[in-house]
C-alpha cells in the first residue's frame, strides 16, 4: 500500500523530494490556531488502512511538538496501519544527563513522547553524546541516516584539493570519515565552551605551509549560534589559509547567525537539507526514503 | 510531609496564595531557552520523598506544555512521592469530537499527555461540552473546583440588586446556580456563533421595565475574543438597562479583547484568578487548596 506523506509547514521542498523518492501519495496537514492559542490539526486525506509518514524537521521544537503529537494520534486514530516520523533534524538530544541538580533530563521525556505517538522514527545524524544509540531512549524502531558519506561526496564533486577541518576533538572521528570519503586530509580545532553563546576555538599547531594550496572546508554537525564556525573561520584565516567553505549538517542558525558567518570571511556556507534554509545544498532524501521504506516493510504485512 | 509548590512564570500571585493556603514550601522552577529554541527545565529544590504541586494556568498552552511535561517528569524522576498539576485553567477541552473528517481529537491526546506526566489534577470549571466529566479522558484522579459559588458570593457582597444575564442557553443551568447563590433573578441571551471571531447575541423578549432598577451582571465561563460579552453589553444597553458588570471565570482575553470590552460600555470587568490578568478579583485558591490537600492525603501514606 502506497504511503501517505504529510509535512509540517516549511518542509514543503523536503516533502516534494521524499514523495518522489517513495512513490508516495502527498496529502495536506492543516494547522489552525484558535484565538485562545490552542491548535487545531486536520489530515485532509483518508488514512485508513495506509501507512502514514509525517515529515517534521524538529528545529525550534517547542511550538511544533504538541500539534505534531496531535497529528500522529489522529492518524493512528483514523486507522493508519503505521505512523512514521521523518524528522531529518531530531530535537532534544543535548540534555542527556543532569548537568546540575534538579534538571530535567529532557532527552528521555522527549523520546518518551515521540515513542508513544509514533510507530517508528527516521532521522539524520542525531546529536548523541553520552547515548550510544537512539534506542537507549526511544522505545520504537529508529533508523539513522549518516550525513558523512553525502557530505564527502558533495565535497569530492565540488571542491578541488580540499583540506577538512573539524570544530573540536569530539568531532575527530566524524571528520576523519568525511575526509576519507572525500579523499582529503583533515585536522581538528581546539574548542572551549564558556556558555550558550560563548565559544572559543583555535587551530592546532599545524604545518599551515603544507596546506596553503588547499581549500579549507570547515565541517560541523549542527550550526546554531555559528560562533564555533565564525571563530574557526578566523583561526583558518589567521594562519594564512584561504577563506574556508563552511559545511554543516543541520542549519539551525539562531537569528543573525547565518549573516554573521557570511560576514566572518567564509568563502561559502553549505548545509544538508535537514532544516529548511537557503544554504541547503546536500540532499538527504534518498537514504531517508530507503530507511522509511524498510520501516514500512518491516512490520506491515 | 509538606508539599513543595513550583509555579509557571506569570503565576506568581496565585502561587503566593496557594502556598499560604496549603502551608506548603515554595520553590523555584527555572526555565531557560537555549539559542536553538530548546528548553531547559530545573527544579531548584530537592523534592525526594515529598509531594510536589506544579502550578500552571494553561491559557495559551502550546508553548507551555512541553516544558511542563519536562518539569513533571523531572519531579517524579527526582523522587517526589506524588506530582500534582494545579491548573486553574485547563486547556484543550473544546475539541471533544471530530467536527470535520480528519481532525485530531485534541482533548483526548492532551489528556493522555497530562495523565502520563502527573499523578493528579485540580482545575476550575473545565469547559466540558460533550464530556460529562474529566475522567472520561483523564486517567488520573481529578478534582474540579466550581466557580459558581465563589462568583455568587462576590456578586452578593459587591453588587446591589443584581440581575444576572447568561451569554447563551447552554449556560442557563450555570447562571441559574450563580443567581441562586447570589439571591438574584437571571435571564440568558440567544447566541449564534458564525466562526472563531464571529458571534451574535440578543436579549430575549424580556420585561426590561421590571429590571430597570437592577444592576445587570453578565456572567460567562471563558472570556476569549470577548465578542460574546461585547455584544451582550450592547444588547443590555439597547433595551435601556444600566451599563453591566461583566464577570468571567477564565480571563483568556485575546489581544485587544479586554480593551474592546471596556470600550463597549461595560461598567466594570471582573474575573476569577484562574488566568493571571488585571481584572482578577475573585479568588479560587481556597477550594483549590482543599482539593489539593485531599489528593495528597489520598494515596500518600
Amino acid at each position: 500500500m502506497r504511503p501517505i506523506v504529510f509535512h509540517w509547514p516549511g518542509d514543503e521542498l523536503f516533502a516534494d523530494r521524499l514523495v518522489r523518492a517513495l512513490h508516495a501519495e502527498r496529502a495536506g496537514l492543516e494547522l489552525h490556531r484558535f484565538p485562545d492559542g490552542e491548535s487545531l490539526v486536520r489530515l485532509d486525506t483518508d488514512v485508513a488502512g495506509r501507512p502514514v509518514v509525517l515529515i517534521c524537521s524538529l528545529a525550534r521544537p517547542d511550538d511544533k511538538t504538541l500539534p505534531l503529537l496531535f497529528a500522529a494520534d489522529a492518524a493512528r486514530d483514523l486507522g493508519a496501519t503505521k505512523v512514521l516520523l521523518a524528522a531529518p533534524y531530531l530535537a532534544y538530544l543535548r540534555q542527556d544527563r543532569r548537568f546540575h541538580a534538579g534538571e530535567a533530563v529532557t532527552s528521555r521525556t522527549y523520546a518518551g513522547l515521540l515513542s508513544s505517538a509514533f510507530d517508528a522514527l527516521v532521522t539524520v545524524d542525531p546529536h548523541l553524546h553520552r547515548y550510544h544509540a537512539l534506542d537507549e531512549i526511544y522505545r520504537i524502531p529508529t533508523r539513522v541516516v549518516h550525513a558523512a558519506p553525502l557530505i564527502a561526496r558533495w565535497i569530492a564533486a565540488q571542491i578541488e584539493r580540499p583540506l577538512l577541518i573539524g570544530p573540536d576533538t569530539e568531532s575527530e572521528q566524524w571528520v576523519a570519515e568525511v575526509a576519507r570519503g572525500a579523499g582529503a586530509p583533515y585536522t581538528v580545532l581546539q574548542k572551549i565552551r564558556r556558555g550558550d553563546r560563548d565559544v572559543e576555538v583555535s587551530l592546532p599547531d599545524v604545518s599551515a605551509w603544507a596546506w596553503v594550496d588547499r581549500q579549507p572546508v570547515l565541517v560541523d554537525d549542527i550550526v546554531s549560534s555559528a560562533r564555533t564556525m565564525v571563530q574557526a573561520v578566523g583561526s583558518v584565516r589567521r594562519v594564512g589559509l584561504r577563506p574556508p567553505v563552511c559545511v554543516g549538517v543541520h542549519a539551525l542558525f539562531a537569528p543573525s547567525a547565518y549573516e554573521d558567518l557570511l560576514a566572518s570571511g567564509a568563502h561559502r556556507v553549505v548545509t544538508c537539507d535537514t532544516v529548511p534554509h537557503e544554504s541547503n545544498q546536500i540532499g538527504v532524501v534518498q537514504p531517508m526514503a530507503r530507511a522509511i521504506g524498510e520501516l514500512i516493510e518491516g512490520t506491515a504485512t
